[in-house]
């Protein structure tokens, strides 16, 4: 399972960011990938006052062209995230194709970024956006894999349900900042995978040094064992990288922590599915 | 809250591990400590096929040796563990005392290591040990302290469980390797102290040469923001560092995680209590 993780310019004009991800998927068409990462609100700046405008429904514009790009390329597109719209409310949204461009896949980011760090970064994704209500694992011919997005991933409750509903590989579009980044970026994603054991690609955009939300970047590939596989910096540049399923069943029969789990003193189980 | 980390050296004579603890408190009594914090196995060399030997009942000889330092020193005592022998089971069990040398906690190892890494480490500490079946959360005149020991650490679920039982500050005894402890140790400790926005405090032994299995040491102090406050090397020392009660609130009310936990979709919760 070959991934490349798109670590993309993003600008205000939603036309040239689509435009990025097509050329994008030409300029690797020879490199026989399997699946194709983008990164969170990749059709959009981040800023919240920006969702409503650049939003679309369910099968809008930039859906159809993922669509598309999956069939003609036949990769599956963890289709980072967009502004989506639906019945007057507003969500950040991820869409999963399959290699024949139909939609396998929905995540709606479920914990909305709500941040006021003192001399930092503040942002309230609650204003404008409402939150997901579903964990999302999708089959795909090599495994199950999850779909989360950005703050997603503080949650430790949501990467554990994943793996326990079979996902291996986990996908994970995102937008860290420069406050949160060189804080929390590598121990998030490095530890997520440890304890979970299952690989961990997390896309972010590349930093825009003229947007209002300035982008961490430093998309990255972590291994079953926490290990950082290859990461970029802040420059926009294509993350290649494979999943050696051989390797992570190894390190799950070495320190086998999934089977070690006290499921008979606590139980983690999800309440509702929506 | 002032607090001293012990990484100590383990010997092969139980006597000079204890007489290491007496020595040690003696050492720092004008230091206005409040809390001592003990290696994982810290009067027993860490070797399954030791613990039996060197196993005692409960209120054994070294459990009355922490009982009387507590309280000459007028400290809380974190006693690292030691192997327990009860009901012809044995266990590896930390006893927390009070200032006035009063047993207010015990905590028996969840997560038994069971651990066998290619070219790396084996151990197996099922072969000799029982497992504990509860969660230790104590009360302290500063806050609510949890105590876990060790591998208990690689699992999630335990330190959220804590923090949602309203621990503040977590204990871990520990004594990792040289093979999980240059791969995992920072990463585990960090990230759980971040996800739980607690202070995180794990104590292991100093690296004893001679011994068959090596202590990573490393002994650290973690802030809630999963910054390493002050981190020992492989040799013998005391660490010594303070819980800031302001911070931790200040984190949590700036990056409001726990909060953000959507308790409405997942349920992390104890099954049973022993």
């Amino acid at each position: 399972m070959k991934i490349a993780q798109f670590q993309m310019p993003v600008t205000d004009d939603k036309n040239a960011n689509i435009q990025t991800v097509k050329d994008w998927c030409r300029k690797i068409k020879d490199e026989q990938i399997d699946l194709i990462c983008l990164p969170e609100m990749f059709n959009c700046p981040y800023e919240t006052s920006k969702f409503p405008q650049y939003a679309e429904s369910n099968q809008g514009e930039t859906w159809q062209v993922l669509s598309s790009l999956a069939k003609e390329y036949a990769v599956y597109i963890v289709g980072g995230s967009i502004p989506e719209k639906s019945n007057g409310k507003y969500y950040n949204t991820a869409y999963v194709f399959d290699r024949n461009g139909i939609q396998i896949g929905k995540h709606r980011k479920m914990h909305l970024f709500d941040i006021d760090i003192k001399d930092g970064q503040r942002f309230m994704e609650s204003d404008i956006l409402s939150a997901g209500n579903a964990i999302t694992v999708v089959d795909t011919e090599f495994c199950k894999i999850g779909v989360a997005i950005c703050y997603d991933i503080r949650f430790p409750e949501l990467t554990r349900l994943m793996t326990l509903s079979g996902a291996e590989v986990i996908f994970i579009p995102a937008a860290f900042n420069m406050t949160t980044g060189p804080a929390h970026w590598e121990l998030l994603f490095r530890s997520r995978a440890l304890d979970n054991q299952v690989y961990l690609f997390a896309t972010a955009s590349a930093q825009n040094p003229d947007a209002d939300y300035q982008s961490y970047g430093h998309s990255l590939a972590v291994s079953p064992w926490g290990k950082i596989i290859k990461q970029l910096d802040y420059h926009e540049d294509i993350l290649i990288n494979s999943v050696d399923k051989t390797y992570l069943k190894e390190i799950r029969e070495q320190l086998p922590v999934l089977k070690h789990r006290r499921s008979d003193i606590y139980d983690l189980s999800l309440k509702s599915k929506v």
